[in-house]
């Protein structure tokens, strides 16, 4: 798993920054692209990074303000044009069917794959496929703005090949049914217990995206025990009042959300276009102040997850 | 005048060439931009050359296809958050309205400037103000597409002061009305006629940008004794036939077009994206071939428009 940042800029373009999209490439569904909001520009950057388009198999959009919004036409049309034909679906509040119809039919846009809009009606489950879940909660924005929590299904756990070693079972189909949960009975007649030789199951990786918000309790539910937490820090710590303003966080109020809610990795983006390159790290100081895991986006390089495996054998 | 070209791809975006928009810089209305179509990432293009959005008061539309098209709503909203304040008007074809009116009520996009969109019901006369004609014709794509052509109004002639000075008319007040065309009655009761003393009327420049089209009566009509003609050429001249079915033209089409509307110098642009920046050469000497004042169009440097006095001094 890895998270890519097409954009981090709030509200418009800079130079330096695109505006909100955010990938991420999974590796359980082999190859597959999901996609967190599609501001103007997002297939241009896409074309700078190694991921395909055509790999794309849901996009998430957390809000319909421009910045989040404006790519997407676009996007889905190039898709069909280098050969995209995997199904394609798109979540997001109502209203994105609306903008979606009026784009694709008065551009004349036809795609060659099969295309989904799901409008958001409320909180709570999205999806469960393919190993994964995804759910979401209303933010506090100024206008309806969703965030996701992405949740691998929890692996089954290693057979403990040394018991069963001990009692004699030799590698074969039996280890097949006793990893499917299966009770495996001997030809003494003992029976051994797929509980007792089944390691505990392996935990699968969180990832919260948020979209834009103030601070709020559904981000703080959404983000709890996260792996890896995306959150908005549009405004540095000094502009608390403009973002309350509108409906946004600063970097602290960023850092705190990520403290409540006991994550492991904050990730700061879609940062104001008043802040110029040299500014973010000053950004980037201020939530490191109350929780140190914290960086903020750096636009098309690679953010990998560590799986939980991984992270047990650095502890 | 100069013209600049964001994007001379043709359908999406490639790494080294965006999608179709050309910026039109008036000397005459001092320092206005006048936008002929605005395909995604158009306003990040713009950040790339010296050129302002607020600068920018009229956006004309060829045709509603996404790469001519998608990177409007953006573009209005961030002219809006840089401060550009001046009254904006849109022309194009029908269905322009609607599309932006989705695209910004979805949105919740708000303008902080007077915004008019002028949907183009019939061939003709577009505009007439601040010493400029805009007229449109009708092309042949598959969908309704507009070409444009514009032209500087002449500039009345300059006096004839060598004539003034034998007749003893020494500089004043008088010049000025001889200027304007009023008769000047000298004390002997003699009459200077401002006809003989006012120099030849100074032709305005014409330049006809083309939207996407198969050759048609419309373009030919539009580019009539051009300074600049603006002319798609998606296709390399072995691709006639492609050319025809998807309602474009190759680059033999475009000279041949060039050629028959007795211009003075043609720019090509729209190219397929199966065409790398290597082969662009090759198109422009195809065009070449049969009109020699061809260039491919290259993005982001500026193509001058002479004057026409700074025209016959060169011949
Ligand atoms: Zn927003
Ligand atoms: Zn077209």
């Amino acid at each position: 798993m890895e998270l890519w940042f097409m954009g981090t800029s709030a509200g418009m373009p800079i130079a330096e920054r695109n505006v909100s999209s955010i990938v991420l490439s999974l590796t359980r569904t082999k190859g597959s692209l999901w996609m967190f909001d599609c501001g103007e520009g997002t297939q241009h950057q896409l074309l700078r990074t190694p991921l395909k388009l055509s790999r794309l198999t849901k996009l998430f959009i957390t809000h319909l303000h421009g910045d989040h919004l404006f790519g997407l036409p676009g996007l889905l049309s190039s898709r069909s044009s280098l050969g995209g034909t995997a199904s394609l679906d798109v979540y997001g509040p109502p209203g994105l069917r609306e903008f979606l119809d009026a784009a694709l039919r008065l551009s004349d846009t036809h795609l060659n794959y099969p295309f989904q809009v799901h409008e958001l009606e409320a909180e709570g489950a999205v999806l469960d496929e393919d190993g994964y879940t995804v759910e979401c909660a209303l933010l506090d924005h100024r206008i309806a703005c969703f965030g996701y929590r992405i949740a691998e299904k929890p692996r089954s756990g290693s057979l403990r090949v040394d018991v069963l070693t001990a009692a004699g079972v030799p590698p074969g189909p039996a280890y097949g049914k006793l990893k499917a949960g299966e009770d495996l009975r001997l030809e003494d007649g003992s029976v051994i217990r797929a509980a007792d030789v089944l390691c505990d199951p392996i935990p699968g990786r969180v990832v919260a995206v948020m979209g834009d918000t103030r601070p709020c309790e559904g981000a703080l539910r959404l983000a709890q025990g996260a792996d890896v937490l995306v959150y908005e820090a549009t405004f540095g710590a000094d502009l608390a009042e403009k973002a309350e303003q509108y409906g946004h966080s600063t970097t602290l109020q960023a850092a705190e959300t990520a403290k409540a809610a006991n994550i492991s990795r904050l990730l700061i983006t879609h940062f104001s276009s008043r802040y110029g390159p040299d500014q973010l790290a000053e950004l980037e100081t201020q939530a490191r102040g109350v929780f140190p895991q914290t960086d903020a986006a750096m636009e098309l390089q690679a953010y990998p997850i560590p799986s939980p495996s991984f992270r047990t054998n650095l502890a």
